[in-house]
This record gives structure tokens, C-alpha cells and sequence, in this order.
């Protein structure tokens, strides 16, 4: 085994709503096999990163709610190694955490953080990017990985490429200055991003050393870093319980894109790797439909479906019998207490039948 | 208690293939509450026949499999008013038999033939109707109820209506005599039919003479005249079984409109009443979804069931929470082995997927 490339931050959260029923507070989309591979998305994501880390090299922050079932599905996963939040205060605080708690115990290491819920087909593609994005992040710089947009997404930040990145002769191909960040635009904008030819997606993955996250922290944020360096101070000994009781509920709740990465690329020090690389972030059963396949889907059983007139149909069945007749591009999520019955078309919009479910006081089914 | 009216035949059977999964081998639609009422549709049948025909006056004719189930569901039927068929013979023989059996028991009654599993919203109009059509068929006609069309369906045969019916002074205000009878026709043809006014709906109701139903069968068909003759005269006796067992299963199979309706009608010996009475034969789930309501609708525990953008949404739940997003004329029919999802557009086709499940041997699910 060669010098580990970086050391892993996996943030496991998010609710997943857009994937109810499939989806639930108890058992959110990073807990689930979404693609039928035997294997959850958390599990794939670590997989991804075993070459990059090494063994024992990824750190996994997630709700203490969660931290029993992430220990089942990550047998090999530290008990240190696993950050349980006593409640989510957004990605800033949980990624600031971790390589807080990673610079105390390994210095002024490369980090990256890579959330747990996504999907991506080509493993090598996503290697070599994170490889240059390592050699990038050496260098100072802030690093997130750019993915080729195939399609004018609506879904989507973006992030917009600017000149090459120089690193005085260190290899780094196709590594760009980053312009600029946007939030998810209308269907006009993404067209005109793309036309460009500067926009990538934003996977929301970046690659940093340690020291330089917690330092542009500490000037962006400083009552923010003041409390992670007092939590992660104390993790590793007797008094995290008592620590982490007092100080994390008072932190602030703030992505870690606008606490740092919109800030700091606005002075230039934050690079973009454009990859392709298969990825997707699974936000709707759209978005799983196609990654399952282009033209008719099932997740599970494929015995238990039968599809007549639909083409496009994604069935997720659970021990019974599906028949779905005469409705293209359909959804059908089967599970023991509640079933879902839409359309692609529909998706996005899946979230307001949650969103009635939880005004209803049907906690049982969220 | 005045003299009854008629003595009722309720012919039980048929699968009721399009209304599955609902509707199974072993419960079809006839043993179903299909309309929220909390009475089966077979129950239905023999609480409207009950002011007609008085206690006792009815006899069903359903198939072995549903005797015990038949009897479970009426309790005030006798064993002796239950003929149960070793294996289905199609309509004639059914009818014949119950009226052979009928027509031994009290002589030359005024019997009805009326399906187990129709629906009459109006149960006051149904019974004035039936009361006219047997003054009409004391006279020696055979009669059909004719219903009054309110939409060009092609999903019914129509009955054609000509002269009025002249009884020499008895009350017969709206029979007429039968012109013919027509199979289901093409929309084109249906909407001619509509703009004559001559054409009813052939809902299958038929009243007459039992000696004359008798009498027309021995000149159509003497074999299967014979045939049901001799399994009458054993019916009520010690050679019953016996006689069943050896006779039954070589009967012609053939519908009573083939049999004996049309070429009866072609010399002038049938009679239609007209009426309005909210009859439905509940032949599909776009059927049921009408009945049930013009517009939304769950058979079962609406507590169940969220839609949204899905108008005229048909949901049948089973227990679960089922969720109908943005897809109008929705039908979802939850059971415990299988579910179906479809639109009303395609209701006619859910056919098509029992006879796969036929192909595919998957007996354990129809």
C-alpha cells in the first residue's frame, strides 16, 4: 500500500424526501441499496474511497439516530471513526468537525468530503479526479470536483471554470480556477451554462488540506470554528460527551459552500477538476429511474413486475405482485405500509405528499 | 304479505377478470361489497328481489367452489335454494335448470332471471318494471327489462324496441314488443342507436312463464331441453348427485340470448320493459369508478388514501397508506398478493394482464 491520497469525510444526512416511501427519517436514502448492487449507497461510497484512503482512512458524521445502522453496514469502521451529531446543524458543522478532529489526529492532512447518498458509475473517473484534486489542495487551494453536465439540469448548482490552475510543474491537467458558484437555475440559464462550455455541476465534493479549511473558517466564521476547535479538542478524551452537549446545539446551521467555498472563491482560492464520471445525486425517483435504466426500471424482484403500455415505468415492489397498465413513465414504490403511485413527470414533486403526510401527524409513515 | 310476484333466479357466476385483482377464482365479483355498502353485490341482488318474490322465493345458481361461501352470505337461503352446477354450462343451462326445478316445485310460476353481480341505484324503479314485466310474461311473453341509455356505450348489447304491447286491457303501460337484439356495437353504431330512441341497453333480466321459458327451450334446443329435464326431475330426490354427475357435464353450452331470446324475439315472442334504475353491470374498474363517484373515489378506508392532481382517481386501499400523484383517472386497487395500477382510459385491458399472469402459471394469484 502506497501513501493514502487523502483522508475521507463522509457526511451521512439528509432526509431523502423525495424518496418517500422508499426513503424514511428511520432509513434515509444513504441507508438504502438504491441501484440493486447488494450494496447501500453509504456502503458504495466507501468502497469508492477505499483506494484513495486506505484502510481505516474515512471518517463517517452522521445523527446519533443513525450511528447504530451505520456500524452494521460499515463493519470496518472505527468506533472513533464515526462522528455522531446529536442533531443536524447542516454541512459546515459536520464536515468543520471532522477535519478538525482528523488535523488533531493526523496534522495538516488533505481531506475531502464526499457525501454518502450519491450515486457514480465510473469508480476510475471519480479516482483520478480526486487524485488531482488532492495534488491541487497540496498546493492550498480549496478543490471540488466539476461534473461534465450532459444535460441543461435544472437540479443542479453549478460551479464556473475560470484560467488553468499553475502549480509550478506539479501535475495538475485539468485543474481550473473556480469564478464563480450559482444555485440551481431556471431551464433558460442552464441551456446558457452549458452553451459556454464553463459549467460544471456541483457535487457539492471538496478536497482541502485540513489546515487551510479550519483557517478559512476561522476568518469567515470564527464563533463557528471556535466551537468545532472546542468539540474536537475535547473528542478524543473524557469530556467529548460533555463538550459536544454544551457547544453543538449553539452552532450555526450554514452549508459549507456559503460559509466558505462562495467566499473564498471570490479571492480566487478555490480550483474546479472537471470529471466525468457517471454521477448523480439521486434526488428524485427521476433521477433513479434513469440511473436503474433508460427504458423501463424495476428495484428488486423483477419477477414481481409486470409493465403493459408503460413504457419507462420504474416498479419498486416489495413481495407482492405489480402489475402496471397503460401509464408510461410511471413510479410504482411498494413498501409494507405505504405505497407511492406517480410519474416521472411528477418527481419533484413527491415531497409535497410528505409534506401532507407530516401535517397530518402520520409520523408512522415519515 | 300479497301474492308474490315472481319466483327470482340469481344466476351466480362469471370471473370478473377485468376487476382483478379485486376480483379472484375463489371470490369473484358476485361475493364482492364493491359498493362501500357493506353488502356483497350477490346480498344486493336478493334484498331488492326480496319485496318481489317474498320469503324463500329466490334460488341462486352458482358454481360448486361457492356454495359454501354463497350460504355464508345468505343465511336465510335454504339448501334447497342454492343449485349448485359441478362446473359453469354458460347461461342457459343455469337458468334452464332453475326453472325446470321451479316449475316442478309450484307449477307454471312467473319466473326471473337477474344477475348476481349488476348494480341498481334505483331499486324503487327496478321493481316496477320487474311487476310490469311480469304481467307482461303472464301472458306468455318472454321479457327483458330494456335500460334506458344515457351515453352511446359499446360496452352493452342494445334490445331494439317496436310496437306496444297489447294485453287486452291488463296494465302493461311501457312494454313493447322486441325487434331484435344486437351484440355490443362500435361507437358509430352506438351513437345511431341513441338517435333512434328504439334501442335499450339488454341488461340480461329476463321474466317469463316457466313453462313457457320451458316449452321455447324444448323447440330451440330439445337436447339440452332434455337434458335439464331429467336432472330436474332428480333434483329434489335421492338420484340427485347421481344424475347431476352423469347428465351435467355433457349439456350445451350457450348463452340464453343465443338459445332462446333472439330467435324467439324473431316471431314476435319477446317483450322489452323500458326503465331507468342506475344500472351498472360493473364490468371494469372505469365502471366502478363511476358508480362509486364522478369524480375520486375509494372503496375502502379513504383515511387511507392521499391524491393529488390525480382527478377522478379510483383507489381501492387494502390497509396501507396509498399515495396518487399526477395521474388523473388513476385506478389503484391495493390487495394483499397484488396490486394493480392503471387508468380508467385502460380499464377494459386489465384482461390482458390476467391472462398473463394465466400464461406465466401464477395460479396462486387469480
Amino acid at each position: 500500500m502506497t501513501e493514502p491520497v487523502l483522508h475521507a469525510i463522509v457526511p451521512a444526512g439528509g432526509a431523502g424526501t423525495r424518496l418517500w416511501p422508499l426513503s424514511r427519517r428511520a432509513a434515509p436514502k444513504f441507508l438504502l441499496d438504491l441501484t440493486g448492487a447488494g450494496r447501500t449507497l453509504l456502503q458504495q461510497t466507501l468502497d469508492r474511497l477505499a483506494p484513495l484512503t486506505g484502510p481505516g482512512g474515512t471518517v463517517v458524521v452522521t445523527g446519533a439516530v443513525h450511528a447504530e445502522e451505520v456500524h452494521r453496514q460499515l463493519p470496518d469502521l472505527g468506533e472513533a471513526d464515526l462522528l455522531a451529531e446529536p442533531a443536524p446543524r447542516d454541512s459546515m458543522a459536520a464536515i468543520g468537525l471532522a477535519a478538525a478532529v482528523l488535523q488533531r489526529r493526523h496534522g495538516d492532512v488533505v481531506v475531502g468530503s464526499f457525501a454518502a447518498d450519491h450515486v457514480i458509475a465510473d469508480g476510475t473517473a471519480f479516482e483520478r479526479a480526486v487524485r488531482e484534486a488532492a495534488e491541487v489542495a497540496r498546493a492550498g487551494y480549496l478543490v471540488t470536483i466539476g461534473i461534465e453536465a450532459d444535460h441543461p439540469s435544472t437540479a443542479f448548482g453549478y460551479v464556473r471554470a475560470g484560467d488553468p490552475v499553475d502549480l509550478g510543474g506539479a501535475p495538475a491537467p485539468t485543474a481550473r480556477v473556480v469564478r464563480g458558484f450559482t444555485e440551481k437555475p431556471d431551464a433558460a440559464t442552464a441551456e446558457r451554462y452549458l452553451a459556454t462550455g464553463e459549467y460544471r455541476w456541483n457535487a457539492g465534493m471538496f478536497v482541502v488540506r485540513a489546515q487551510v479549511l479550519l483557517d478559512h473558517l476561522a476568518e469567515q466564521r470564527p464563533e463557528l470554528a471556535a466551537g468545532l476547535a472546542e468539540i474536537a479538542d475535547a473528542w478524543d478524551g473524557p469530556a467529548r460527551a460533555e463538550v459536544l452537549g454544551r457547544v453543538w446545539p449553539g452552532l450555526e446551521k450554514i452549508a459549507i459552500d456559503h460559509a466558505i467555498a462562495e467566499p473564498v472563491a471570490a479571492r480566487g482560492g478555490v480550483a474546479v477538476v472537471p470529471a466525468a464520471m457517471g454521477w448523480d445525486d439521486v434526488g428524485d425517483f427521476a433521477s433513479l429511474a434513469s440511473i436503474l435504466a433508460g427504458d423501463g426500471a424495476v428495484l428488486g424482484d423483477a419477477g414481481l413486475v409486470i409493465t403493459e403500455a408503460s413504457d419507462g415505468a420504474l416498479v419498486v415492489p416489495a413481495g407482492r405482485t405489480v402489475a402496471v397498465l397503460g401509464i408510461p413513465g410511471a413510479v410504482v414504490v411498494d413498501t409494507p405500509d405505504a405505497l407511492l403511485v406517480t410519474t416521472r413527470e411528477h418527481a419533484q414533486r413527491v415531497k409535497g405528499v410528505v409534506d401532507r403526510l407530516t401535517a397530518q401527524g402520520r409520523t408512522e409513515l415519515l
